[in-house]
């Protein structure tokens, strides 16, 4: 069985790695019995592994200077900032090495809707694009990180807040179809994480003031009183 | 620096391995700076890592033929069965090598509630205890995967069928402080995994037919016509 191979041949060059490969390898196995109908397990495999036993969900940035987006502006809003690039690269993928050249990565996840109701959802699909348009040559990624606070609410009092008193996904709704977005969750992934969400939007350089007005309106909400750590990263694409 | 030296003396062995110690690093790099106050990034370290950059809410299930837990029973209620163990270990940690003799490991988080309100909270808080008194020798760990028509419904849609429709907190409310339970969410995990949630019960052997009352009145809802795999596995501790 490949486990016991490693055992033998990798021990006395780390034990960490071989045991972290291990787990990557069970992970995997339990990805392909998922795919198959198979009993699943997180278990040993003895095939190699297949390309990506990471959750499709799963985006990854990187900050560097590297990637198809040039930085303007990288600010801290509220709490520590990150370290100041020259790109920014996103993936969705895992990206299991810092790459060379790059500072930092930040990891998220995107997931179902916490406070969307169905009257909402419906706005939002029927007017919102994705990411991505030609023409949306300007971006930004805006982590933050709410406060124990925040997270000790209950769903009632946390959607009282996000929407009925800070309008939250309604204000959002005005800006579009000018402003995509796409939020990513960070704060259930297994490893800890500097940041609770992610958020990439995208934009025209018409819609530059629009953008602005949006951000500005979301932090002057009661919401954002539980922000204890924003960055602003914006963006701008090659040859813009 | 240390990222460095590793790929000089590493790379020859295990490139992928290699890599996945950079991303170790990087992530206790950002979680020393999170606790310091320090900018944080997922940058490379040049410091030997402590002993446990992972999310302290992260439990690892493990099983096999260890921990103080023997099996009863591992019955797949609906959907793929997991292998058969005899005893199960339960660790609030990441476990990053599968362990000699275990069969399979599962991982989820603890995490704030999704469905509750602050009445409905209070009233849980008011009741419950822990898990891990002394006299709750007997345990249940029920992992389960709901199915992508339930991820697809809005929170006022879920919420709608979780409690008003098939009573979730109401019926655990009825069992308390009787019955115990802890949560763990797996779905926003970084890898794929092959269930939402686990969660994990306690109780005293006289209040057995009460645990077996609470899951049949569950597994009766409407909610769950949307579990697509469920797996029920029963456990008394040592000497008991």
């Amino acid at each position: 069985m490949l486990l016991q191979k490693h055992r033998k041949t990798m021990n006395t060059h780390s034990p960490i790695l071989m045991q972290r490969r291990e787990f990557l390898f069970a992970t995997i196995s339990a990805a392909f019995a998922s795919a198959s109908g198979m009993p699943q397990c997180l278990c040993g495999a003895d095939k190699p592994a297949p390309s990506s036993p990471m959750n499709p969900r799963l985006h990854t940035f990187i900050g560097g200077s590297a990637g198809p987006w040039a930085v303007t502006l990288c600010k801290a809003v509220t709490g520590g900032p990150l370290p100041a690039i020259q790109r920014l690269d996103i993936r969705n993928a895992a990206v299991p090495v810092l790459p060379e050249g790059a500072q930092w990565m930040l990891r998220g996840v995107t997931s179902n809707e916490r406070y969307a109701t169905r009257e909402e959802k419906t706005q939002l699909v029927a007017n919102q694009t994705g990411l991505g348009r030609p023409e949306a040559t300007h971006a930004a990624l805006i982590p933050i990180r709410k406060n124990a606070t925040w997270w000790a609410l209950t769903q009632d009092e946390r959607r009282a807040i996000f929407e009925d008193r800070s309008r939250h996904t309604a204000t959002g709704l005005k800006y579009l179809p000018a402003i995509a977005r796409r939020l990513h969750h960070c704060r259930d992934l297994g490893e800890s994480e500097p940041f609770d969400f992610l958020t990439l939007f995208d934009y025209r350089p018409a819609d530059a003031n629009a953008f602005e007005d949006l951000v500005s309106a979301l932090r002057g909400t009661e919401e954002w009183k539980f922000v204890e750590r924003e960055v602003d990263i914006r963006l701008v694409r090659d040859g813009q």
